[in-house]
């Protein structure tokens, strides 16, 4: 096998259930994995390095930065966080399709360097589910989640530049439509070599 | 619902099962349909017309190829079928998703029509299977078949021009990835509106 895995990034505001919807389509494809990120934030106990973050310091990561090696990067409240470009292709030449999820910013960023990229936005059904969910937490403060439905309402008016939508009303519905965008991607045409023809 | 449903092309040499597995996807979903085509060749006992066919004359046939009403057509053995895009517009208009089965040279005079046509190609999994199918069917002679290999051989060149290659091994995974396109389709940005935005 010569082939090369997809890049999808996954976009959702916060409460539409994106890591939910993920979750329930990985567990049963092996194909799908997740990017790991890099991050300055100091590792939390039983995180280890290269498995649930790549580690670095403030210096190395600006180090990379200058270097281009970031497909993405952003400062999240005085910690910075990035894609390497090197997971990226390291992952998807094993033939693994690689999820990375990001913010709006963060998609147009990676889409801009990988215009391959398949773009998916989860979606909540309404502004009223939406924040019954960020309320069913019970995690957060009202201000919180003043804040965040503020935010969502700002980062749905980017749902048009996704290339799929996926509405998280029925959880199960909206991973049996993730896991038909991925079903339909490894049908793209130029995933497939011609089989009458085993040269080309 | 203000919604228009989309176009799909589906090509295939023959004898790689497009029909059966068009079939099994249809048989479930009744928001895709097939086009009805137009003809000119007579009826056969029990084709009813605006159901089977449009079966037209010659002379309205081509007075209507002169108006440009016509998303594709062509000359089969002195026969004449089409498309005709009035058929489309109004199908779709009412949202349900419309195939067309047409080969290479259709799909491609459709897509210059229509750019948001969605092409599958149907494929054989191998050259040997193509022949055993042909010959399996038990109704074509020694130089049928040798016709209809060296057609799929040419056809089968077309492969990398469609959006999706759904290889027809096994029958079963072939219309579940079929389905999965079709689902994959119903979740394309473009056809949503933001939920937290009705006015838009």
């Amino acid at each position: 096998m010569n082939e090369h895995g997809d890049l999808y990034v996954v976009s959702a505001p916060s409460g539409a259930g994106k890591r939910t919807v993920l979750e329930g389509v990985m567990v049963d494809d092996d194909r799908l994995v997740l990017a790991i990120s890099a991050t300055t934030r100091a590792p939390r106990p039983h995180e280890v390095d290269g498995v649930d973050y790549y580690f670095l310091d403030r210096e190395e990561f600006l180090r990379r930065v200058e270097k281009d090696a970031f497909a993405e990067w952003a400062d999240v409240h005085g910690s910075l966080y990035g894609t390497l470009r090197e997971e990226l292709q390291r992952r998807r030449a094993t033939g693994k399709d690689v999820v990375l999820e990001l913010d709006v910013e963060g998609m147009l960023n990676v889409r801009d360097m990988y215009p391959e990229a398949v773009t998916l936005f989860i979606m909540p059904p309404s502004l009223e589910v939406l924040e019954a969910r960020l309320r069913g937490r019970g995690t957060e403060t009202e201000d919180d989640i003043a804040r965040r439905l503020s935010n969502a309402r700002a980062e749905m008016d980017a749902f048009y530049q996704f290339d799929y939508n996926v509405v998280n009303d029925d959880l199960a519905v909206a991973i049996a439509d993730v896991k038909a965008i991925v079903r339909a991607q490894r049908c793209r045409g130029r995933r497939h070599r011609n089989p009458l023809r085993p040269g080309r």
